[in-house]
């Protein structure tokens, strides 16, 4: 089933402690779409100038991305300057123009709008809004957002979560948005809003699935990162991992526990090869079978004994039961 | 099988975000035996002073703990004030007292030298090999330090981690022995020094156990901690970890890298529960039952898809193979 991103696509110059490269091709609908696009038919919603290079116009095309909906506009791309310590944690940013994309306004070809799955990358909750507004009853929503708009923008913020069916967050932000320490009640907190569920990105440690549920054990999925022999650069990996998620339900349309369980682990494993090289340089040369054998990885690394098949059962229940 | 453990018993005073307790049990040895008791006998060596309360003595006792080991001397048994701070990161010490601790020297009673499960609780290091020293070939040891002894006796500690089966560590200490931010580098220079496995323990991020291994997930395995509703205190967490880990491993005798694996859930198990409430009063009523309560809860929290039945058998090998 096929895919529709909507967000930013950025020229980015990163600086991260094993080297320095500029004019690299950023911005989260690029990680997105050059992921998903390994696993299903996807259509980018975004702006960039006139001086945005063909070569990467030419790469989205070469992946079959639907570009009917990637405004060409005068003047120039949104830029993005960062710096990461030795500890990859936290981007430093040295400096954002955001040029075209001040004055984006997303609208969603009509061919587009009867898509099955979206994914809202993180951009101006008020036009998120816009977007689902647009959209014909879409199987799957999911959104990103940061701690700027939560910040700046909360009651946008808190309305678009409400009308999604997935919400993906750093674990600060999550804390940060309910303004409390605890995890699990931040959480919660963000599912009474009304989406499904919630993607916790922890980074170096992984990331959490939370949905409603009986037990922790059915309310709670945690997956480890994958132990990284060599990181290069950490940009993107949050978007990468959205669209590991995103495409691994669009092709499997596996709504259950288990199915998005197994995509939070699909955006896990995608995420791990972002950041092996800068920009979606690890990206441009993988392939499924790729993602198969570190999926199959993930197993091996996360097992301990096996599962009973009444809980087994459980997990592969439609999410809404 | 039965198992000795080496350590401290303290009088603790500890101040957290949800309260204020004076004269608490404390130390790793109450820690460890409090829990490792509810899987298999233990036999407890350490040292108090005169003033030790008679109810810590009895509660050791109605959990038949072998107190031949535990030497009673003139003076003050050893005591700790620590302060948490509203994460419940890393403990800050207000006040220590070694008291009787100071000159502590661990001597074995010879009818424990042969037993099978060694655990080395956090002591200096020289003491650990003096330890070793004294007892007849057990079938697994297992060493946990800190920081300190990293910085202070660092040769003497090489020469302990060289001498037993299972390292236990946090994570920031095993980098900090490297000195090297990435963990798998890390890890395997603990390794390089001879045990066959290490693990790691990561607070609120969970535990991994490392060992060798040709691919990424059969060398490393990473469990979650148990997502906590509420923490109290989180003193003793690693060490009552420590106790799940060995009193499985004691209570199955089961040496694979499946059990070793089960054992670190078992672990991960016991200090979920020691942290909801202060020193070592959550353990005083739990029973096996209720730890495989949860540990079912933890199999369930981290399911996503079954392992083939060829990866299944890898796990299910002796360690050594």
């Amino acid at each position: 089933m096929s895919l529709v991103v909507v967000g930013s696509v950025a020229i980015d110059s990163i600086e991260t402690p094993t080297g320095k490269r500029e004019g690299l091709l950023g911005g989260a609908c690029s990680y997105f779409s050059a992921t998903a696009s390994l696993y299903q038919p996807v259509a980018m919603v975004a702006v960039v100038g006139t001086d945005f290079p063909q070569e990467h116009v030419d790469f989205f095309a070469s992946r079959k991305i639907d570009l009917s909906g990637l405004q060409r506009v005068p003047g120039r791309t949104f830029t993005w300057a960062a710096r990461y310590a030795e500890d990859y944690g936290d981007a430093e940013t040295l400096d954002t123009q955001l040029n075209v994309f001040a004055d984006f306004h997303p609208t969603i070809p009509e061919r587009l709008r009867g898509m099955p799955y979206l994914f809202l990358a993180n951009i101006n909750p008020g036009l998120q809004i816009e977007v689902l507004e647009q959209m014909n009853d879409p199987r799957l929503t999911a959104l990103d957002s940061m701690n700027y708009w939560l910040l700046n923008e909360r009651d946008l913020l808190e309305q678009a979560m409400s009308m999604v069916d997935v919400v993906t967050l750093n674990e600060t932000e999550i804390k940060m948005y309910a303004d409390n320490p605890n995890l699990l009640e931040a959480a919660q907190s963000i599912l009474d809003l009304g989406p499904k569920a919630l993607v916790v990105k922890r980074g170096e440690h992984g990331a959490m699935l939370i949905t409603r549920g009986d037990s922790v054990g059915e309310r709670f999925f945690v997956v480890p990162a994958y132990p990284q022999e060599r990181v290069v650069d950490p940009t993107g990996a949050g978007d990468t991992f959205a669209a590991g998620f995103m495409g691994y339900l669009a092709r499997t349309d596996d709504l259950s526990l288990g199915g998005l369980r197994r995509a939070v682990v699909h955006g896990s494993v995608v995420a791990s090869f972002a950041v092996e090289d800068f920009s979606i340089d690890r990206l441009r040369g993988l392939s499924l079978d790729d993602i198969e054998r570190r999926y199959a990885e993930f197993r091996l690394l996360t097992h301990f004994a096996p599962l009973c098949s009444e809980k087994q059962a459980l997990l592969e229940r439609p999410l809404d039961a």
